[in-house]
C-alpha cells in the first residue's frame, strides 16, 4: 500500500457567501487535502499540522474514520486552532479576508511520523517555504513525487525561499495569477516555461471555472471544470483538487504523462463536489457511486469524434 | 454541395495592440467568417455584405480567390466602407473602442442572391437583429441549420428586436459576458437554460482563451482553447471561429449533437490561428496541412485514458 504524506493547515474557518454564512467550521489546506484523498482505496495517508486545544475530538474522529492517520498533528495545549475568516463577493471569483489569526501556526514546526518518512507521494500543502521545507528535510529517501502548492502571498514576502524549495519538488500547483506573479510573464504557456525552469518538471495552472493546464515537457493537457449551475462555496475547491490529484497519484504504479492527466481529472471531479456546500460538508459525505458517476460526465464533456 | 449563406460586415480595421499597429486593413465580421469557412471544401460560400467605392478590388479578389461568392456585397458608388479602429490593452482581454465610422453600413438593407435562397447553412454575423432578420426573411425554404452572432450593444439598444430574432435561430453564439447580460444570471449554465427558452436549441457560450461550452437538451460539452505562446491580435477570433463553425456544419449530412460539437473544435481550430497575426493575414494564409496538424493538437490537448 503507498504511503501519501500531507502537510498542511487544519483550521477553523468562518465564511459568507451570497447564500449564507458560517460559524466557526472545520476548514484548513490539509483538511480539504485529507479527506479528497481519502476517496482513493489503498493509500495510506499521514496528515502532519498543528492544533490548539480548542480543536474538538470530533474533526479527529471524522478524520480517522476517513483512514487519515493524525498522528503527526500535534495538539498545542496552551494553543488555540489557525482561524481564518473570508467573505465572497457576488460573482464568486473575488474574495476578502475578515481575519487570519495565526495561533498555534506561527510557530509550526511540522514533525513527520516515522511511519510516513518512506511515503511514496508527498504532498506540501499552502504554508510558508520554510515550513514546507522542514518537513521535506525529513524524509528518509526522496519520494516517487513531491507536489507544491503555495500562493502569491509567499511570492510577495518569502520568495527566495520558495525558489529554494521549487528546486525539490517534481509537481507545483498554483492559480492562474499566481502563475502569471511567479513568471512575470502573462502568457501561461510562457508563465509554465519559465516555472519549468525553477524545478517542478509538471506544472498545474488552476483556472477555477475554466479548468486546469497541465504542463510537461513541452506538452499540455487541457482539464474542463464541471460546469455547475451554482458555486456555493469554493473554500477549498483548489486544496480538494490537490488531495484528488495526490490520491490518485498514490494509488497508481506508474507516473507516467498520461497518468498525471488522469490525476488532473481526478483532482477537478473531487473539487466540483467542494464547491457544492460550505466548507468540508460535501466532500465529507460524498459516495463513491458520485464521485463515479461525476467522472463519466467529465469524459462526457470533452469528448469528441474527429 | 451545400450552400453556406453568410451575412456580415466587410470592413476596414485599424488595430493597436502592445506588438504594434497597422493602417487601414481588411476586415469585418463576414470577411472573417468567409475565409475561416473557405477551409472547408465541398461548400459554396455566399457572403452578403455592403462596401463603398473607397473598397479595392484586392480585397474582392482575395475572397473569390478563396472561393467566396462576393455577388451580394454590395459596392455604394458615393459611399465609404464601414470603419472600425481599436486598442488593446497589454492583457489582450480588453480593447477600447477608437473610432466607428458605420459610412454605408447606416443603410445596409442585405439583399441575399437567389442562388442564396435555399442555402442550408445560414450565418448571421454581428449586425442589428432587424438587419439579420431581414436577411433571413429572403430565404426560400427554412435552412437546416440559422447561426446567429451577437453582442452586448444590440442588448443594451434592441433587445426587444434580438429576442423576436432568437425564435427563428437554431444556434447562437455569444461570450460569457454576454451570455450573463442576456439571461440575467451569472452562471453559464443557468444563463444557458434562459436562452434555450428564448429560441436557440444550441447555445455555444465563447470564453476567449478559456476556449467555449456548448449547451444542447440538457447536455454540455467544453472545448478548450489552444494554449498559445502569444496572442498577437485577438481581432476576428469569434468570427473566425463562426467560420468554422458553419463551415464545418454545411461540409457534413448530419446534424447531431456529435457534429455540432466537432463543429465547436473546428472554430476553435481556426481561431487560434487568427489571432496569430494582425487582421486577416494569418487565416487567409493557412494551409491545410497547418489546420489538420492543429486538430491532432487539439486531440492530444484534451484526451485522457480514464
Amino acid at each position: 500500500m503507498s504511503k501519501l504524506l500531507i502537510i498542511g493547515t487544519v483550521a477553523f474557518d468562518a465564511i459568507e457567501t451570497p447564500f449564507g454564512k458560517t460559524d466557526k467550521i472545520l476548514g484548513g489546506a490539509g483538511t480539504y487535502i485529507g479527506l479528497s484523498a481519502s476517496n482513493f482505496k489503498n493509500v495510506d495517508t499521514g496528515l502532519v499540522s498543528i492544533v490548539g486545544n480548542d480543536f474538538p475530538q470530533e474533526h479527529f474522529d471524522l478524520l480517522e474514520k476517513k483512514g487519515i492517520n493524525t498522528e503527526g498533528i500535534e495538539v498545542v495545549k496552551d494553543g488555540k486552532t489557525f482561524f481564518w475568516s473570508g467573505k465572497y463577493h457576488t460573482n464568486m471569483n473575488k474574495r476578502d479576508t475578515l481575519v487570519t489569526e495565526l495561533n498555534v501556526l506561527e510557530h509550526f514546526n511540522p514533525v513527520v511520523p516515522e511511519k510516513y518518512k518512506n511515503a511514496e507521494i508527498v504532498m506540501l500543502g499552502n504554508l510558508h517555504p520554510l515550513v514546507q521545507n522542514e518537513g521535506l528535510e525529513q524524509l528518509h529517501q526522496k519520494p516517487k513525487m513531491v507536489v507544491l502548492d503555495t500562493m502569491n502571498f509567499w511570492m510577495d514576502i518569502a520568495l527566495e525561499d520558495l525558489k529554494m524549495l521549487l528546486k525539490k519538488v517534481d509537481v507545483i500547483t498554483i492559480n492562474d495569477e499566481e502563475a502569471q506573479q511567479l513568471s512575470g510573464e502573462h502568457s501561461l504557456v510562457k508563465a509554465a516555461k519559465i516555472i519549468h525552469q525553477m524545478g517542478p518538471k509538471y506544472v498545474v495552472i488552476k483556472k477555477g471555472e475554466h479548468g486546469a493546464l497541465l504542463f510537461h515537457e513541452g506538452k499540455i493537457f487541457s482539464a474542463p471544470a464541471l460546469p455547475l449551475e451554482e458555486v456555493f462555496d469554493p473554500t477549498g475547491a483548489g486544496d480538494t483538487f490537490a488531495g484528488g490529484f495526490t490520491g490518485y497519484l498514490a494509488q497508481q504504479n506508474d507516473l507516467s504523462f498520461d497518468t498525471v492527466k488522469n490525476a488532473v481529472i481526478w483532482g477537478s471531479n473531487l473539487a466540483s463536489f467542494t464547491v457544492e456546500k460550505f466548507g468540508v460538508e460535501r466532500i465529507a459525505e460524498v459516495t463513491e457511486a458520485e464521485v463515479l458517476e461525476r467522472l463519466e460526465n467529465f469524459k462526457d464533456l470533452t469528448k469528441f469524434s474527429l
